[in-house]
């Protein structure tokens, strides 16, 4: 049986017909509107579309799951804040089926996406997991047992905001020195031009054409690559950051694997060695507790329409 | 019916019989024996006196439940490694099966305090929890739906090995600015002591008689109360350290309550209200999260035998 899986993002909403094996037969993509009500009027649009094209009825679908940045509450449906579109308490999932007699279901992007590799992806071989989304900021997912782990009122998995550095680097979430602050592609962004301004011999600068605002995430490991020792005290460092935030989650959930997503997770094997060296020094009670197996996320941009099918499942 | 719950301490065997209510009708406390026969060997003496005592033959109860220091393997019923006894993968859990013909299941000290705290005690109206139990380390205990979350192989649950500082004290794990270097008991008597020797007035001094090494987990708490300003100081700092440690576990999992227990629970509301304080003021996205219920112990030194004895309720 089909369910239908909506990616709503800051840009675009995704929509996806997706089968029980989490192919996408279809898919279909929008601007994102501003208010909820106009993003609803295109949800239906599009999700209307889709089941045509597949000659489906909405009877015939097991449901529609929502994965949707910002702060979501999965039991009661509602966003409680988005932020970027200015959204406060909207009931989103009410409103949707007022609209759509089947089940809906929704959640916080980065717990859809961990959801996707869970029963899809990398980790599909894997009962527990944790993963964290590196972009923008620092997304993280929880599944225990094949099922997402959400927290009370779904504010749990929020592991980019946990201290690593006590008294450190200003997080707009009102703490200092949180995981988000040195591990998110923003971080490390920052962190090469730091670097760079400190060498200006090194390659970074021709890699960027001499224009520092070129700096992006794939910078200092293109450079560290090619042989710059400025690069790769860079990457080192922000190894060193990752993998200290993800011992910190295997003491505390000793989950069976981990899994990075996000921009960064690109740089696939070059950076996996690299944290896994760093993990095998340093994880708490190596000698008799189960390895966390380390892999890079498998479903790229598909996850999120993908991930929210699935939370209409079970 | 009745189990049966062992606290294995460093110092102490603790067996008692448990009620489905958690009640304790009797129990027997015995040094501890070093080689695991001997403990067996003490154990099963002292159960079968606890058994003769109450008029009930080993079949007319529910189980036997242990709880252990050291890395234990709850599946296995195996300790992989209890420095204290120098112990090295004992099959505990088979050793006293062969002699005792009931259900016998184990887990870690921490885990077993939480789960009492979660079935009988401070917590017992809350579904999902965590404790910290602030002794010579940190332990911490996880329930989720009233059930103990261990981890891969029993191997989670470490938040006392998180990094709060990085790159900050060293840790016997292995990794530098681990939680247990700022939160503990052990932690809390050197900050008093480091602050003690720069302040040659404070009222800690007489407080402990003029040895420093009088100082405990209890003087700077004491003096802070009496209006010492370099123990209030000591006191403060130690509460930034503990309440950062705690919002970052409200972060990743949003209990719906957090338990302090260990020795300087002791010090109750004095310590609960500026804990409170603290993580209300840097919670994350505290506006629409709800409060996490900061709670002190209360089943003290029974925790362990309560606790063990729940491990064979199910």
């Amino acid at each position: 049986m089909y369910s239908i899986g909506v990616d709503i993002g800051g840009m675009s909403v995704k929509v996806g017909l997706v089968d029980e094996k989490g192919n996408i037969l279809c898919k279909s993509v929008e601007k994102t509107a501003l208010t909820p009500e106009q993003v609803i009027e295109n949800l239906i649009k599009q999700i209307e579309t889709l089941l045509k094209e597949a000659d489906l009825s909405l009877k015939e679908i097991k449901g529609i799951g929502i994965g949707c940045p910002g702060a979501i509450n999965g039991t009661t449906g509602v966003v409680d804040l988005l932020v970027n579109l200015n959204w406060n308490n909207v009931p989103l999932v009410n409103l949707l089926k007022n609209k759509l007699d089947t089940t809906i279901r929704i959640s916080n992007d980065a717990n859809v996406a961990v959801l996707a590799e869970a029963l899809y992806g990398s980790a599909k071989d894997y009962n527990s997991l944790v993963m964290f989304t590196l972009g923008t900021g620092v997304g993280s997912g929880i599944v225990i047992d094949k099922k997402l782990y959400e927290g009370n009122c779904s504010k749990g998995a929020e592991i980019g905001h946990t201290t690593l550095v006590l008294g450190g680097k200003d997080c707009p979430c009102g703490r200092k020195g949180c995981v988000e602050q040195y591990v998110s592609a923003t971080a490390l962004i920052s962190q090469t031009k730091d670097a760079m301004l400190l060498d200006k011999n090194s390659l970074m600068w021709e890699y960027v054409d001499n224009k520092i605002d070129n700096v992006n995430g794939k910078t200092a490991f293109e450079c560290a690559k090619r042989g710059d020792k400025t690069a790769l005290k860079v990457v080192d460092t922000y190894v060193c950051y990752l993998a200290e935030s993800m011992i910190n989650v295997f003491n505390t959930f000793r989950p069976e694997a981990f899994i990075i997503g996000g921009g960064i997770s690109a740089q696939g094997d070059y950076l996996l060695n690299k944290v896994v060296e760093y993990c095998e020094k340093f994880d708490y009670g190596y000698k008799c507790a189960p390895k966390t197996k380390i892999l890079i996320a498998s479903l790229g941009n598909d996850a999120g329409i993908i991930g929210a099918s699935a939370l209409v499942r079970d």
